[in-house]
C-alpha cells in the first residue's frame, strides 16, 4: 500500500526495536540519527495515506528524541502545545504499531490523548494551552513535593496568543520549576504574524533598531564617564544592536531563564543542553529552539504552510491524491463572495486569526491586501479589532473555525453584540469536522450563539444559500455569525446575482401533513431524502428550511408545526441548547405544545471519524431521520 | 443631601461653565488646576451618595483632562479601557447635570456608553479591550484617509490580560496611528500581579538583574574593544542596571515608540507631552504615565484596592454607610467554607483572576497563602492553570464573576471538561447584579454552560445550600460550576456539618395539584412566597428546587410535571437555552408535550439598576411568578 520504502522494513532495523522511551535511552547518537531518519520516512508515509499534520511533525523529530531521552517520561511529564506536532512522540510511545490507523475511526486520534497512552498529559488541539497546563501541574508538583518536571513545548505561532502570554507573565512570577521549550519556526500555521514575531528572529527594522539605540544611549549617559565610549560603538552600526537585542532579554524581562537559541536539528547540541536544563536549572526556563517546518521532506520544507495539514499525497512528488467529490467547498465559495462583494463594497475587509488558507481568504488576501488583516492566533482581538473596524463605518467579515470561536465569546457578547454592530463572523467547520475528533468538531456554536441579544445567525441549507447569506450579512446593519460545515456543499449551482435575504424568513421546501421535518443548515437536503424515504412508507412529511436560527421564522414554523402535530428539528450540533431547543422554546411561547423529537448530537464528546461515519452515529442522516420522524409518528 | 461643601456651589465657580471640552480648552492653566480640584469634589461627593468606582476615577482626574484638552473630541477618540474611571470624562463631556443620577436605575451609567454621549466610543466594563478597539479605528481611519487621532487609556492591571498582548502585538506590527496610554499605578483592582508587573515598576530582584546583565556582558563582548570598560562599569552596581532596563524596551521591541514614565498629576507636563504626542507621532506610540490611584481623596490613596468600588460612605471619614440588611452574602459564605473545607482536605487550592475580594477569597489567602493564586486579569489562563493543578491530584476552585467567565469559555470545554477534571468554578455574581449594568450582569451562563459534555451545573437556593454545593463539589470527580447571586442569602442557618448532595437530584419543597413551580437558585424563596399567594387565590402549586441544573433530575421533574400538568420554570437568567429550555427538552424527551412558561429575561440585554427592579420587570419575583402562572392557567 505505502508508496516509498516500506516503513515495516525500515523500522523492523531499529524503530521496531522502540517500544517505550526507555528503549530510547539505549541508542548510541548515530543510532538515534538513523532512528530520525526512520521516523521520519514512517510519519511520511503514513500520513501520505491516512492525511494529517505533516509538516510540524518533521519539524520536530530529533526535539522529540532528545526530549524522550533526557527526560524521565511519562514521570516527567510532557505537554506538547495544540498537540499536532506529537507523531514522533506517538510512534516512540508505544504506538507504533497502531500509527497506521492515526485518524481514522476508531484509529489513534491526530492530537495526543490521555486515554491513548500515559505519556500524552493532556488533551491538545487548540492553541497556546501548554504553558498554563504546566504551570499548574509545576505548581502541584511542588505543594506535594514531588521533583518531576514539567515540560512545556509550544510553537513560536503559539506564542502570539494572550493565553501563552498569561500563562508567562504568571510563571515568571510564581517561579516554580517549568521548562518551556519555544519550538521557533517562524510559522504559525501559515507565516507568522506580529511584532513578537519580527522580535523573535531578530528581523527588526531599521527604525526599530533606531528607537532602542536611542534608549539605550539616554540610559548609558546618565550611567558613568566610559558612556561616550560605549555611545562611539553603538552608533557605528545597526548590525552589532541586532545582536545586542537578543529574544532572550523578553524573556528575562518575565523572570524566565532564557536558553538559546539553539539548533532543534542536532541530537548532540539538543541532548547536551536539556540535560543541563534537568540537571541544573530552577524556576522557570525558556529554552529557544529554532527548527525548520516540515524538516526532512522537501515538498514540506519548500511550501510549510501548504504541507501544514494535509490530505493523502503521493510521497514522491508531493502532490495530493485525487477528491473524488468534485463540488466545490462551502470555504471556498465564502473567499470567492466575499472578493465579489469586496469588489462591490469599498466596506467589506477580512479578518483571519492566522488561517488565511484554511478559512479560503487567500484570494482576498492577494486582491485586497490592504482591506486584508492577519491578526495571529489571537480570536479574542479578532473580534474586538473587528468592532473597531465596524465602528468606523467599515464592514469587517471575521472567518474562524466554530471550535475556536469559544475562545472569543466574551469579545462577541460585550464588544460586538451589545453595542450592535455589523460585524459578520464566518463561522466555518461548524458541525463535526472528521478526523481532527473532539477537540476541533464545531458541535457547540448554536448553543453559545443562540442566547446572544441583537446577533442573527443563519446557516445555509448549501453553497449558493451561503453566498446570498453573505450578501444578505452586509446588508444588515447588526452582528451576523454564519454557519456552515466543513467540507463540499451539494454541488448547486451558484447563481450569477446575489439577491438579499429576508432576516428571519425561512423557506418551505415541501407540504407535508403528518409530521414536520425541520432541519438546519447542512442537514437540510438529508431531510429532504428523508420525506422521500417517509413517502414510501406511507408518511407525508412537510420539510422547511428556516435559514435563521435566529431570529427563528416563528409563523411559519409555528404554522406548519400546527398544521402537522409534529415535529423532529435535525441538526448538526449538539442538542443541548440548540436549534432545537430554540424550535421547542418558540413553540411553546406560541402555546403549542407539540410532540417533539430533536436529533442531534447527545450530550458526550464526539471521537474523530469520517463526517457521514458520525452523521450516520448520530441519526442525523437521511435514514436516522427517518427513523426519529417514524420513532414519533409511533409514540 | 451631600455630605462635603455642596458641589453645587463649587461648580458653579468652574465645573458649571464646562459644557463640553471646548470650554476646557478655553481655561488657563490655574483654572485648569482649581477645575481638577472641583472635578475631585464633585466625583468624591456623588459616589458617597451612589457607590462607583471611586479610586479609578480619582487616578485620572488630570490625565481626563490633559487628554480632552489635547485632542480633538469626540473627533478624536478616546477608548477608556473597562470604563470604571471615566466619571471626570462624563462630567466634561455635558453629562455634569446629570451626574447625580449615576449607576442609579434610569440614570448615568457607571461605565462608557455610546448611546449616552458621542464622546464615549464604546461600550466598556470588561478590561483590555482598548487596544484592539482602537486598533480596528484606527485601520479603519487610515484606510479612509481620516486623520484624527485614536487613543486608548488602559491601566498596568488590564495589561496583564492575554487580550491586549494580542492588541499590542498586531498594533506594532500593523504600525498605525494608535495612541496608547499605559496608566500605571501598580494596581490591578487589587495588588498587581505577574511578572510584567514587576517589569512596569522595575522593581526587578538582584537575581532577574544578574541575568539581565549576564546577556548584556555576553553581547557586549562581542560587540567591541570597548567591551571591558563597559563590563567594569556595568558590575559596579545594580542599581545602575536597574535603570538601564526601562519598561521601555519591552514596547519598543513590540514596534512601539515609547514615551515616559511621566507623572501623572502635573497639568502642564501631561498636556506638552500629549500636544508633541498629537503633533509629531506617527504610528503606534505608548505614553506611560505615572497615576495614584484614589489621587486626592487620603482614605482612597490609602487603600486604593478598597475604595476600587465602593458602596454609599462617609466622606469625612471614608466609612461605608450602615447597610440594611444583616443577612451573610454568598461570596463571603463561598470564602468561610473553602477555608473549612481546605482545613480538612490538604487537595484544596484557591485561584482568582486579580480579584481576591471581590471573590471572597481574602481571607483564604491569609490563612492558606501557599495554595493561593492570584493569576492577574486572566481568565483563560486561570482554568487551565485549574486543569493542570487537578492533573496533579489538587482540587482547584477557581471563583470568578459569571460575565468574566465568558472568557474562559474554550478553556472550560476544552481544557477542563473534555479530559473530565476535578476543577470548580464558583461563579459569583451569577444573574443580574445591579448598579454595573449590562456589562456585568450573569445572564448568560446558565445557557454557556448547560451544553458541556461532562460539567455538573449547581445552583443554591440559599447559603446553606451553597456551602453543601462546595463540599459536594469536592466529593466529586468531575468538573463543577456553582453558580450563585451577587448579595445576601436568605438569612437561613448555615449547617455546622458538611453533607454531600446526591449528583443530579432536586427536592420537592411543596405539593401542589395544579401546577409546578420549577425555579432554579435564587429564585426558589420567591417561588415558594408565590405559591403561597396562589394558595390564596384557589391554586394549588407544587414547588421542587432542582438543585442541578446539569445533570437535571428527571425524575423528579418530570414526575411532578406530569402530575400537575403545567410547568412554570423561574431562573435569573435569559430564557434562550437556560435552564428551562433544558427542562423542556427533558420533557419532550420523556414524550411529554404540556403547556410550559419559562420566565427569565427576554432576548435583550438588561440595563442597569437594584436587582430587586430588575428581578421585578422581569416577572421573576413572586408577584410575576404568580401572573405567570395564573397566565398559563387561563391559556
Amino acid at each position: 500500500m505505502l508508496i516509498v520504502d516500506s516503513p515495516t522494513d525500515r523500522t523492523s532495523s531499529l524503530l521496531a526495536t522502540i517500544d517505550s522511551p526507555r528503549d530510547l535511552r539505549r541508542l548510541s547518537l548515530p543510532q538515534m540519527e538513523l532512528l530520525a531518519q526512520e521516523l521520519r520516512e514512517t510519519i511520511i508515509a503514513t500520513v501520505a495515506e491516512t492525511g494529517g499534520h505533516l509538516a510540524p511533525s518533521l519539524g520536530v523529530v530529533e526535539l522529540t528524541m532528545a526530549l524522550h531521552y533526557v527526560f524521565d517520561t511519562p514521570r516527567d511529564r510532557l505537554i506538547w502545545d495544540v498537540g499536532h506536532q506529537a507523531y514522533a512522540h506517538k510512534l516512540l510511545t508505544g504506538r507504533r504499531d497502531r500509527f497506521a490507523t492515526l485518524r481514522q475511526y476508531k484509529g489513534l486520534s491526530g492530537f495526543p490523548k490521555r486515554g491513548e497512552s500515559g505519556y500524552d498529559t493532556v488533551e491538545a488541539g487548540h492553541s497556546s494551552t501548554s504553558i498554563s497546563y504546566g504551570l499548574g501541574m509545576a505548581a502541584a508538583k511542588a505543594m506535594q513535593e514531588d521533583d518531576s518536571r514539567v515540560v512545556a513545548i509550544i510553537g513560536d505561532g503559539s506564542m502570539t496568543a494572550g493565553m501563552a502570554f498569561e500563562g508567562l507573565n504568571h510563571a515568571g512570577d510564581l517561579g516554580r520549576n517549568l521548562v518551556v521549550i519555544l519550538n521557533d519556526n517562524e510559522m504559525s500555521i501559515s507565516k507568522n504574524v506580529g511584532a513578537l514575531s519580527s522580535f523573535l528572529s531578530r528581523k527588526l527594522t531599521g527604525k526599530t533598531i533606531r528607537r532602542l539605540r536611542d534608549h539605550i544611549e539616554d540610559r548609558l549617559m546618565a550611567l558613568s564617564s566610559v558612556g561616550e565610549n560605549i555611545l562611539t560603538v553603538l552608533r557605528k552600526s545597526e548590525e552589532s544592536l541586532k545582536g545586542f537585542f537578543t529574544p532572550g532579554m523578553l524573556f528575562e524581562a518575565l523572570k524566565f531563564k532564557y536558553i538559546g537559541p539553539i539548533p532543534g536539528h542536532e541530537l548532540e547540541d539538543l541532548i547536551a543542553t536539556l540535560e543541563n536544563v534537568r540537571d541544573h536549572s530552577h524556576g522557570p526556563v525558556l529554552v529557544h529552539v529554532i527548527t525548520t517546518k516540515g524538516k526532512g521532506y522537501k515538498p514540506a520544507e519548500t511550501h510549510p504552510g501548504d504541507y501544514h495539514g494535509v490530505g493523502p499525497f503521493d510521497v514522491a512528488t508531493g502532490t495530493p491524491k485525487k477528491n473524488k467529490n468534485a463540488a466545490i467547498s462551502y470555504t471556498k465559495v465564502f473567499g470567492d463572495t466575499l472578493c465579489r462583494l469586496a469588489r462591490q463594497d469599498k466596506r467589506v475587509v477580512a479578518i483571519t486569526a492566522a488561517m488565511p488558507g484554511g478559512t479560503g481568504l487567500l484570494p482576498f488576501a492577494t486582491e485586497f491586501p490592504d482591506r486584508f488583516f492577519d491578526v495571529g492566533i489571537a480570536e479574542q482581538h479578532a473580534v474586538t479589532f473587528a468592532a473597531g473596524l465596524a465602528l468606523e463605518g467599515l464592514r469587517p467579515f471575521f472567518a474562524v473555525y466554530s471550535s475556536f470561536m469559544q475562545r472569543a465569546l466574551d469579545q462577541l457578547i460585550h464588544d460586538v453584540c451589545l453595542p450592535n454592530l455589523p460585524v459578520t463572523i464566518a463561522l466555518d467547520r461548524s458541525g463535526v469536522v472528521g478526523a481532527d475528533g473532539p477537540t476541533h468538531h464545531g458541535v457547540f456554536d448554536l448553543s453559545f450563539l443562540r442566547f446572544i441579544p441583537n446577533l442573527t445567525v443563519m446557516a445555509p441549507k448549501d453553497e449558493d444559500e451561503l453566498q446570498q447569506m453573505l450578501y444578505t450579512a452586509l446588508t444588515h446593519s447588526g452582528p451576523v455569525v454564519l454557519r456552515y460545515p466543513r467540507g463540499s456543499g451539494e454541488g448547486v449551482p451558484l447563481a450569477p446575482s446575489f439577491a438579499a435575504l429576508e432576516i428571519g424568513k425561512g423557506e418551505l421546501l415541501r407540504q407535508g401533513t403528518d409530521v414536520l421535518l425541520l432541519p438546519v443548515g447542512n442537514r437540510v437536503y438529508p431531510a429532504l431524502a428523508a420525506a422521500e424515504l417517509l413517502e414510501e412508507q406511507g408518511v407525508s412529511a412537510a420539510v422547511l428550511n428556516p435559514r435563521f436560527v435566529k431570529p427563528l421564522d416563528s409563523e411559519l414554523i409555528a404554522t406548519w408545526a400546527a398544521q402537522t402535530g409534529r415535529v423532529v428539528t435535525i441538526e448538526d450540533n449538539t442538542v443541548q441548547g440548540g436549534f432545537g431547543s430554540g424550535v421547542l422554546q418558540l413553540l411553546h411561547q406560541q402555546g403549542l405544545s407539540l410532540p417533539c423529537t430533536m436529533l442531534g448530537y447527545a450530550d458526550t464528546f464526539i471521537e474523530h471519524g469520517p463526517q457521514a461515519t458520525l452523521w450516520h452515529n448520530a441519526g442525523i442522516d437521511a435514514e436516522g431521520i427517518v427513523r426519529g420522524a417514524l420513532a414519533l409518528l409511533r409514540s
